[in-house]
């Protein structure tokens, strides 16, 4: 069991680690972060250098179990920023859960698996092995972050060299396979969805989704990052988390009902994260929309944009996460809403559990 | 004294007229059109091909006295589509007041003056001139919608082949100041800002603006279209108006506030005509943002994203009228926000006038 | 048969038919416009309203029969122009041959066609038409250029509404499966690949090519315009053609070679029509491109931008019709080269016929 | 007096830099490297962290007076890739003269300064030091490469909060005025230009340029990077150089003429350092082209595409020095050439010194 606590810091650029700076300010060590989980200002698509850029930054400065997850692209209203996750078992008898989180690393996937059953079931395996490790259930897991590699052009001629036909010939969409691979990954562990109903999903039925699975791809690593972020009885710190469903692009109710849910527990919105997608029907509510024609700017670009203006609206600024492409990670147009908010702490008086919406 | 009624029809195109078709299903003729105000597809800035495409389509189809003002750019969720200002002077008892627009047309912008006080007093006498012709005061408007020309390179290398620098030598930054131009123009009109304030600003001086004025500029005209969108009690339709102003491009609260007046007023929203810019400091509520560095995407594209999806959640589908730039067109990093609503027949009891909030 | 002229004069903007006062300085009206082949400033790709309008601008001007093919897309140094083709029998008797040209439209290619066997046979039987219309043998056409269709989302949608699976579920992906039909149907047509070949090519291998395919799709019609260019001894006029390939996109040596073929013929070149390809194996020569991974501009733009260059350079100015994606049109990263020459009337010595090279 | 070779070595990513493993297979240290000069493949533009990933990387692994350059944009057919500067005093006595070089540093260029005069002079200023350590007369330059820095968001507003207006409000233009100061700085010290020209030039006048000039702009650096290339009779190695200038983006024939040169001198080409722009007149040769109106994607990409090709095809490989932006680096629209070259030994019949064509 890991309680964390949560700091999350404006960057003036990928390379920023000035958060070390804040960490330390408040009495922690980089070897107390568990996760850094950045919003960097790229494109966020395959030649995003900003996010290997922050991970060159950051892996040498933080312990080498510590994992990073960067995701590309603060279009709109979004501001770059770092969340670190910091390890911190205090105890606090005026709570009587808390936040807990784990990280780890599936094994290196091989382009051959990249956006397959192989990649599924190794985030399957690690996402299953840090739940245990929490100590909790799978009901309460709010939020798994994972961050997964794509196929370069140099991955996809290899491929083909060796008599192998990659998941996708295509670098931007072998991001989406792969974010498609780990949300499945992701729901077979939680239970949601069954093998049959994942391997069909991964076939091309959008069928099947998780509310709680957040996963972005990226040139800068060759193995899947894996965050687990849960609430325990056996923690005790002011964190909570809860976790809905955007049903489309431009769901504020979704939203605004979980940041009523927030405020009837007394708490504030310390961050969310959300998963933003284009529909693929090429219509919302009945309109038609133009993201997946416009061949100027890819669709995850204009769906982080248009998705990042409602949820800083709802966080009052444009530090939050959100996170393009979202393969099944909520239904087909919309995306997974995880929640950390921060209660006062009343001991007598329980909060509320982290709440399925 | 012209009402009017508004009918909103989604597009598959640019130059798709079929709205002509749900027109004449409504009983009105081509004629009877004022004005199409459309959202198109392209890229909102220099060279966007389909605010052309649209005007030629447009253009032939509806009377000589009607204009046209199409605003390019869909980012995000937003939905290409017309809205039909259709003049309609029938009289309804049960209604004490109505929705009132009037039309007209500038001399044609020499491109010396673009951007300067020749276009921005061209714009101000088109707009005193319409709301005369309407006969209302000035306070009763609530939009005025201009779309005016850009500087083309051959038009940059004309001027300065005949010794004269334009107000801009870059095409998509002369966009920007003959929007300012048009907006300054207009803000004098209103009585918003004398002349000395209007020169100040249209010399680099951000500290005025309209919260009524909505310009766009495009190469497919070399005049400014101009709309004057008023409630008048000479006329007697459901249609009413207010206006107000996004103070930053995630003030969802100013939206929703206005969409609370509706409310109370027992209307249904109509439209929202909305500007979007990116804050020219380069941050918004104190945290960076990116729109400004971004030399992939324009920075009047995120912003129509953002501001979009704020939007459509208000109005509730993405067929709104938002609109990139906006100079001088509600305070720095905000805008101008119109919405036209509809109200209920209830002659005893005298709907909420167009109200400022 | 059909002997023609050529005339090729820049263009202001897409909209831009001003070639036809050229025209009638010429001596010719808009009857005898056989084809408009231009290339217009879009992006060239899905959402390219350039080519769109300037089809709108151009199609209402010329006879019933005459096709457009515009092709988006003037990156680089390219200039936006338009080529009239323009019938013309007069027999020179200075001349022994002369440049002949038929054009035509297939049916209407049904979205569940598009990129399949269904759109490869209905350009193969309108170009074998064609051809049996000239009088001259496939082996004396220089050139076949095609515009062919794309898939909308709105197509993608429809076709899956009725359980049918497209070619291609993305837009951008369509126009190269549209590209590589027509492509492979002029193949066919010409003879130099026989039926099984070209099935197993429109599956997905890249083994089949023609040297005087030029297709390029676009969203602005719904079957395939076809124009087919060759030399006849029946014709009596100063042009001529032939045809060579690029066998990467820097083979300026493929060019010059045909250039030094045009010099000792003791022509002038009059147009270049190159096909251009970011090369599929992401590499050239041996060293990497970045096309293919830049998730910012599409490889078809980037080729364009590349190949435009040699082209205008060996012309000796920007007015020439290079178009982006050459499935099937010359080798795998290379193009097919159509050059049009005009030489002097030298009755006695018979100029050189339209070369292989 | 430094005696040079070079290294060119494809990379597989920004952050590559296994060229120094095929430096210590060529006998060398990182130690030896003078200068690492490297395409990369990024935007080139402001949000280019491509190059910020490169000098990470880089910077670590060689010496602390060793200078880097990296030059985003390997647009088309480009191969992304590093050149090494060695530093290398052996004495061949067949060889008569041989490459020099010599690197440096400006002071921290405040962002006040940026694009005027003190940047200007701070460059002239290197330069000079570093022509007289090289023990040459200017007229042995064949080559001033400089990097130097732009105008971020942060300094442009941390600049007006201080009540100083930048060279320029836009970061993108920025990096223009920052290379245009460097440039005329670079020309300055080579005695090309005289202090009031530089000035005229540095207030807008386009009439004054080098054609040894090589300025490439970038966040990732707050000095300018200078590296001096020139050939000297002091050194003995079989490394040369000569300079031209490409006179419009498609002029092939100063490129072939410099070939030739090198090819009457019995070498061959190992290098070409090439600048690239769209000619601000909007036309090339009378045509318009469209590099200036294209709002999706900046001038400097179109422009390095373009010219990357005609290079590309002049050396025979991709991996060429092809930079964007030459503002007073060759005349408008035009630019820069630099060849690098190697001759076999002949000491009895002595190569060419490095001309200036």
């Amino acid at each position: 069991m890991t309680g964390v606590r949560l700091l999350t810091v404006p960057t003036t650029g990928p390379d920023d680690t000035d958060a070390l700076d804040t960490l330390s300010g408040n009495g922690y060590s980089a070897d107390d972060v568990l996760a850094v989980v950045g919003k960097t200002e790229g494109n966020g698509c395959v030649n995003d250098f900003s996010r290997t850029l922050a991970a060159a930054a950051w892996e040498p400065r933080i312990g080498p179990d510590a994992v990073t997850v960067f995701s590309g692209g603060t279009e709109g209203v979004l501001a770059p920023h770092v969340n670190l996750l910091i390890a911190d078992d205090t105890h606090d008898p005026r709570h009587d859960r808390g936040l807990v989180a784990a990280v780890g690393e599936t094994p290196v996937i091989p382009p051959e698996d990249l956006g397959r059953v192989g990649q599924m079931e190794a985030v399957r395996d690690t996402v299953a092995k840090l739940v245990v490790d929490l100590g909790i259930s799978a009901d309460d897991v709010h939020l798994v972050l994972v961050k997964c590699p794509l196929l370069t052009s140099t991955d996809i001629t290899g491929l083909r060299d060796r008599g192998i036909e990659p998941a996708s010939g295509d670098t931007y969409e072998s991001m989406a396979r792969s974010r498609a691979a780990s949300s499945l990954g992701i729901a077979l562990s939680l239970g949601e969805i069954d093998e049959d109903t994942a391997r069909a999903a991964l076939a091309g039925q959008r069928t099947a989704w998780s509310n709680r699975a957040s996963a972005s791809s990226g040139a800068e690593l060759n193995t899947c990052h894996v965050l687990v972020l849960g609430v325990s009885t056996e923690a005790s710190n002011p964190l909570r988390a809860l976790h809905t469903e955007m049903t489309d692009a431009y769901d504020l109710a979704a939203l605004q009902k979980a940041a009523d849910v927030v405020a009837q527990d007394g708490g504030r919105i310390r961050q969310l994260f959300v998963k933003a997608e284009s529909d693929p029907s090429g219509t919302i509510r009945g309109l038609r929309h133009t993201m997946l024609t416009d061949s100027d700017i890819n669709a995850t670009r204009h769906a982080r944009a248009a998705v990042g203006a409602l949820t800083a609206a709802v966080k009052g600024d444009g530090a939050v996460y959100v996170s393009g492409g979202a393969e099944h990670q909520g239904r087909p147009g919309g995306g997974s809403v995880t929640v950390v908010y921060e209660v006062d702490p009343v001991p007598t008086a329980p909060s509320n559990r982290g709440a399925d919406l």
